[in-house]
């Protein structure tokens, strides 16, 4: 088959590999039918995340159509989650998949192969993928592997977004966009997103953000917004000091900041400050424990996806999207797609 | 009458000032019968808090006998909380009275004159002090002012505490063991005690601590207990950069850090390790809303109070008592406690 | 003044009384712009409340201009909560002020005279009023006295509403219908509204339900919805025993009844089922601590509290009103509202 | 092997059956080390429980040596959990075990054969199957099977005993004395036990209840306990109407009724005095999510489950030991034990 194969840092190809097979009796393979990039990816191919070795096929993200030993069977239509889990040990028991302790949590594209190739194969499959309503189309589904459910959970439920609120989201790139949607689940008051790129907010605004703010005008605005008290729950998702330090002055005494931001350098925290300020400050991995509520959401009709979704490609112009998505600044890129459009019958093999 | 008056950095004086007087129809005037000294004290003396002007009385802790308004009448035996709450701003509604918006928080010995004193006017009485049960005796209550609520609420609550929990307390000075003996309420499987004074290690494991551990040790300690995975709870009691830090290092996937500590830096929050381990840190300026449930445990004998207070003194032995506790490492202090051992007969004014 | 006097079981007028007077340095006299008839008035006239004594003013909802000690000024414009709060007791403290032990609770209408009258007193004012922001309508603010916030909180929140859940409120009249419109503010699924009156499920689709059912379908209508497992979240909004039994048919194992509905009589429990399924059932009377949230909502234009009103009058034609609302069978009536249109001036009083 | 089989109502008996084998994949044959009997065992033999059928074999409390598929191997000792769980469905990913819908919750001794027997085949081995500590005696772990857990987590945890709180247990057979020695974890400021019986009352005196009381006297001692008020938590642990009815007007206002009880009849709720209340009141079938908790605190020695024995049996002692439970009026029984004391070496046997 082809696949996105990581050479070392800057470097990787969609060339042929070998198929992959199921190696426990609990793996599937599946068929990918549609997958995204994430920016996570970038930073693997910029050799930012040292536990993937070269030759490991990327991606991460992925709407499937697979089989499996127990609850997936040939033929059906998956989506497969981020993060695969046990299902057995401490963590997996308290729905906190993501630091599974039993060969799980985020390994797809990290330290196993990954998604962005024509076949992947899943360990722990029973918990690691959810059969597809056939109200959902591929193109909403594949939002929901890792976006969503990152921005839902480690955004919006971490921060404990109530009916009335008023939310800062900073960093508007596409996990941004989504804590803007799913935190509108909670009916805040008000979302005021913050970003230096108009292009970013204006998508805010579309997603349904009551205001927007440059980093510069943002703490001003939020204070006037509040009476100068501060924002009840601010969600960071940048990655950089800078925007966590500036999260940490923007939120209400007894307020939450919510890091979903992926950083590489330690931030400075201002206790001589916040001492005194009752915060709670959450950071973390996507379990992918809202998954089946994302997706009966989605079938439902009432999470805007596919709205996420800038370009779209075919599996093999795999160089072409990551190109597209890396140069967001001029491409305008939110999240770029691949995949068939259309399948006469699903070809489905069985472990 | 007679109160210790800050005079600038580095002076102090127990010396003749004004007697206090009702100035709004919500004061008490409380007679004080005993009260200690606080570690925020000693830094107000250095000069490190600003607000506090010349020429103020320190002390926010302290047991007294008052008469108030409505719920406090002359003659009422009452424990005045060291945080003040008008009752009707959002935080008081709430519950969270440290925030107060309407004139309350933490006001005495702060912003205004506080308890070091003969007499002490207490804003807001309704709000801000709690009726004595005759079961309770001060040297117990003077603990239930500030220092248990703060280790309760702060370290304890915040930091969610369960039965069978690993917790690890960091500093056990006077609000560490406190921390200590709270945490126990919900009987976690083992408290880990971290100091680098032998002393107080011993008087941590006097408190009910299973373990105790130098701070070079406690790392190791941790992993040890707890197969590498670290404490689910640890509560950060000292106030410094190097501790707070030690706290991220120790706790394990979806615990908690509890920040009690003063700190007057900041502290390097490492990001690039901890974004995806579903931490929740928390910092806090007690509210006090667990004074009426902690009055409760200690009429019940439930609560070993009076076993922090090492050295007693009369009241015109405050200069002396401020000695003794800024110098702990040699005196062995823990809470010092000043006041008159007997009362023919309460003396109380009313507003 | 004149107002609406309750003369023993079916006999009410309005009549000429003695204008109220302040008793306690914590009351406001308001003077009434608007106010609505409950559900509950209904039941006093005919003598089912038997605290009521002949001679009070009826009503416990009013949105009014009002004057006060601390809080509250002359010419202030504000909400008087159905619910006073004395601030002070256990219960108050935790924001349960239903259940005030001082002095508080319902006791407008109900142990005092109420607000179907020109002028009310508003005992415990600071915290039984809300200053009305300007961009809320008196039609609009007079839904928050009680019905909205009875239906958000004791339906809601008590039964815990969450993204993604299936909603079934049965009983549609008034508070059913704004359970239907703040359970929306959690964005379930979906949400079915169950009565027997086709009117009122007409008004039900208006406000957001996305399914009704008379109440002979409605088993089988959720039963279906749910693939056989029930509802997550029932809310009992009719105040008889066969309603309260059907809900508790209706909900999943693991599921929440929330009762809202004021009953004269006993249910019949069927632990004999419902010991294994996991179901957390609550009732309460509201404490109105969502108020506050309540009214930005409001303000934000997120709340269709107006919609609820079916019919406008006079003050001096409050008996023809609860004619009206008596007959809402016949006459169609929600919620009618009694008012003054305009003023000229606010005419209010000091204490 | 042999095994207590049932043979309809009244009839039941140690006999030879056939050894079980595996089914499924994910399946143990345990052999049983030691067990006990359940009240509900007592139902299902007086024929309360028809979905038992004849020939079934009874028992789902045990401590067990096993094999498994993955996390238990041959030779394991492990504790088997009255619940089975497949652990993919909605119930078990959110840890409501009980309510599994993938072929586990409560089926050993129910739906299939149970653990009164030699050897018993564990269904979905890894979640249902707890490895056991060293230090965890076969005495004391067969108490945190069933009895413990349900206690713990229907009585306690879904009461949501808090320090200080006033906790009432109705019913303290073996389930409400495990529920006072869980309470306690909770630190309340008090637990009043109450029964009809003398002898359990003195054993509640022994596990820490602070206070007993006959049926009669129960409801003036609570209310003389709190000024009036009632109690935060009642759990109900006897399963008839009377009882049910007593912990409702037992609890306070805002307070949690926590039934345990196994009921066979309707109760009655007199809604016409409690949708007022604030109450919330919880049903449920333990799910054993606190087993793994429950074992890392008796290994620590900190929970009193061997205290409940009060008669050892052997195995083939098993209808001895029937009689005996059942006729606990007159023999004293709390829990009875049946096991072999000592094994030279573990023979179990692999799939």
């Amino acid at each position: 088959m082809k696949a996105l194969v990581f050479h070392g840092p800057g470097k990787s190809a969609w060339e042929a590999v070998p198929d992959p097979g199921v190696q426990e009796a609990t793996d599937v393979i599946v068929r990918v039918d549609a997958v995204t990039i994430c920016g996570t990816d970038l930073h693997i191919l910029k050799g930012d995340v040292p536990e993937v070795r070269p030759g490991t096929v990327l991606g991460h993200e992925v709407v499937e159509v697979g089989d499996s030993v127990r609850t997936v069977r040939p033929g059906d239509r998956v989506l497969v989650s981020c993060i695969t889990a046990c299902g057995r040990c401490r963590f997996c028991r308290e729905g906190t998949y993501g630091q599974c302790l039993g060969g799980g949590g985020w390994i797809l594209g990290h330290l196993i192969d990954g998604t962005q190739a024509e076949y992947v194969r899943v360990p722990h499959a029973d918990l690691s993928t959810h059969l597809l309503p056939g109200a959902v189309d591929s193109k909403d589904a594949v939002l929901l592997a890792d976006i969503f459910p990152t921005a839902y959970e480690v955004g919006v439920l971490n921060g404990r977004v109530r009916p009335g609120d008023t939310v800062v989201v900073v960093g508007v790139g596409p996990v941004g966009l989504a804590a803007i949607a799913t935190a509108r689940l909670y009916s805040p008051e008000r979302i005021v997103a913050v970003d230096i790129a108009p292009a970013r907010l204006d998508a805010a605004k579309g997603l349904g953000a009551d205001a927007v703010a440059t980093a510069d005008e943002a703490e001003q605005l939020v204070s006037d917004l509040t009476d100068g008290l501060g924002a009840d729950v601010v969600v960071e998702a940048v990655g950089v000091p800078e925007s966590f330090e500036m999260c940490t002055r923007m939120v209400r005494p007894g307020g939450h900041v919510a890091n979903v931001g992926v950083h590489g350098k330690p931030a400075t925290l201002h206790l001589e400050n916040l001492w005194i300020k009752n915060l709670t400050i959450t950071t973390g991995l996507v379990d992918t424990y809202t998954t089946p509520t994302l997706l009966r959401m989605s079938a439902a009709g009432r999470l805007p996806t596919a709205s996420l979704v800038t370009h779209t490609f075919q599996m093999d112009q795999m160089e072409e999207a990551y190109d597209v998505f890396a140069r967001a600044g001029d491409t305008g890129a939110l999240k770029v797609l691949l995949g068939e459009a259309q399948h006469d019958a699903l070809t489905v093999r069985t472990p």
